[in-house]
């Protein structure tokens, strides 16, 4: 097992990786300070790992459990008002602990219920996808979408350990596990080469889920995670570089509705984008360009936009018209491989023509294969 | 105009209170950092002072309103999804600042948006009601019920600002400036003997709305609060002694209804139940007990409960059957008069007999009306 901490003074707490570990119960017992534990879940997740942790934990707590429907379609207000509701029908008071056992959607909801149940009580991550491991369990964003906006209503509320059991990848679905995969090519690309390198070598053996390697992968994307949160709890600055290919990406997640791209997809589409804006401004070579590709295909993700988009739909998506009249529109681009800049200063006929021409070779690409 | 500040390094605020002060434009100056500002009111104070606060803000500001049904039973997760909702429909961003323009209830659910909206933007308490004034503007507690109990859902969130117009209090209906007057009370009773005395003396020209009197009173009050939360901002101890006579009151308004007993008329038939327990136990003497009887009755408050409750309720509502059990309801009672204790070390006896007779003595009184 592995540990790290993300350093945040009163709110530090560890991260641990390794095999099996959501079983080993001194972990728990070390995050978890009163008598009384809520596990809230999903119904995918439920029936794979659910009943180990409550007998496990059942020994010595009281436990209960919320099964929420799977899907990020149901991270909204009134799926939070359920959690409150299990938590108030099982009479939890402000010394339980709410522990998120599933993917980001799960984490994301539960972590926001821990954090508005009577005001805050303690919470727990076990992400078991590979998403959720490298990113959205890490560094305390909590909330849930509106029908106007993904991720509109939540809080920053750091949990008291995040749990990180590699085996749970060996039930993810291929696509969940490239999807993950954006996110950990991401920390290459934003702050870290000599990592961006190694996954050029291992990225057959992270797809074929070679433990070791999966670990490291994880381990290294979580320790760039947490320097950055350290420095940036709350995105005054720094914390937006974690946001590469994250606005070309929400462009690409609610035009073509919630679900049907997955995040990580959408963000492998997304960093493309933000690739080619900064290759087009001579920020990086096209050697990097072609690796930083190349590095996506291996992985199994897509590096065009949807077929069906248009560059009209990306101007309306990322509120273009506004944002860039007034100069607002800020996006993450690299400097340099491995180094990441947020800049509202870019030429508009560069990113004009990156759209266009991402889009066109969407569709030629599609051409092709019908 | 009087200030104060409510010390909390990082989270510190000012507390303005004067009269005709929520049209001083450099107060809210100060405390707006952005362009966008949502003002959020209900329906009875919308007519009275929202339009000259719009013509203030709209020279510097892109002004937008929120105006929600008034009352205690639509503070819910669904009014609080309306305050979301309308902040994305005028399109307000991360810098935002949410306005609270009204009595508790305003100022519990738009804290709570703004706490939560975009994981958290700026806000200012421009309370309305005596209670607001006194009480839950200071201190950051927000939140909505859930109709399985009271503030269930919520947040600590602290304001920019709390500016506190006397004038408003003009437009209060008698009762509600009594309500407000059983938390003013209440500070005298747990922290401040001297400001007890001053109230005996000062009640009838307190309820006349002398403006300096009444600009001491909210003052010694904000104080008293501001110290106690500046000591413990997330209610893991001390804070807790600001809930004398809640737990009795809660068990009030929850049996009767929210909105038929004001909070504040619970909290004094509730003070007055942990003041005879106090006494019962000795701790205060006939004569404080007593005066403190008479102060809530000078001020127009419940000093018994209502007729129709029984003790059965108060042990039903207050959970009492399993907190006694295992020691775990605790009370604010008084140690001394202007010296608070919160204990679960008090006789049954004595607990039992105090209801007992409160009940017996509120049916008696109720017998010689009719």
């Amino acid at each position: 097992m592995r540990t790290l901490t993300v350093d945040l003074n009163e709110r530090s707490y560890p991260i641990y990786i390794g095999r099996g570990i959501r079983q080993q119960k001194a972990l728990f017992d070390e995050a978890i300070h009163g008598k009384q534990v809520m596990i809230v879940t999903n119904d995918t997740i439920a029936p794979l790992y659910l009943d180990a942790m409550v007998d496990m934990l059942s020994a010595d707590y009281k436990v209960d459990t919320c099964i929420l429907p799977d899907g990020e379609e149901f991270k909204t207000l009134d799926t939070y008002g359920t959690i409150m509701t299990s938590l108030l029908e099982a009479k939890h008071n402000r010394t339980t602990t709410v522990i998120a056992l599933g993917g980001g959607v799960v984490g994301d909801m539960a972590g926001f219920a821990a954090a508005t149940y009577q005001r805050g009580v303690p919470f727990i991550q076990v992400p078991t996808t590979l998403l959720s491991q490298v990113d959205s369990s890490v560094g305390g964003k909590t909330g849930v979408n509106h029908p106007l906006g993904k991720n509109m209503i939540g809080a920053f509320y750091q949990p008291q350990a995040v749990i990180i059991d590699t085996d749970s990848l060996l039930s993810l679905p291929q696509r969940e596990l490239s999807a993950g995969m954006a996110e950990v090519i991401k920390y290459g690309l934003i702050c870290d080469v000599p990592f961006f390198d190694w996954l050029e070598q291992e990225m057959p053996a992270l797809m074929s889920l070679d433990n070791d390697k999966i670990s490291e992968a994880i381990y290294r994307s979580c320790l760039a995670k947490a320097n950055v949160v350290a420095q940036d709890e709350r995105e005054g600055g720094v914390r937006a570089i974690l946001n590469l290919g994250h606005t070309f990406g929400h462009a690409i997640e609610t035009q073509m509705g919630y679900g049907n791209w997955l995040h990580g997809e959408a963000v492998a589409a997304g960093s493309v984008l933000a690739m080619d804006l900064s290759w087009r401004m001579g920020n990086i070579t096209d050697e990097d360009f072609r690796r930083t590709v190349d590095l996506f295909k291996a992985a199994k993700l897509p590096i065009l936009p949807p077929v069906n988009m248009t560059l009209a739909n990306f101007v309306e998506r990322m509120a273009l018209d506004k944002k860039v009249l007034d100069g607002s529109l800020r996006l993450v681009l690299l400097g340099a491989l491995g180094e990441a800049i947020v800049t509202s200063d870019f030429p508009m006929e560069d990113f004009n023509a990156c759209l266009t021409d991402a889009l066109e070779a969407s569709k030629q690409a599609n051409l092709a294969i019908s």
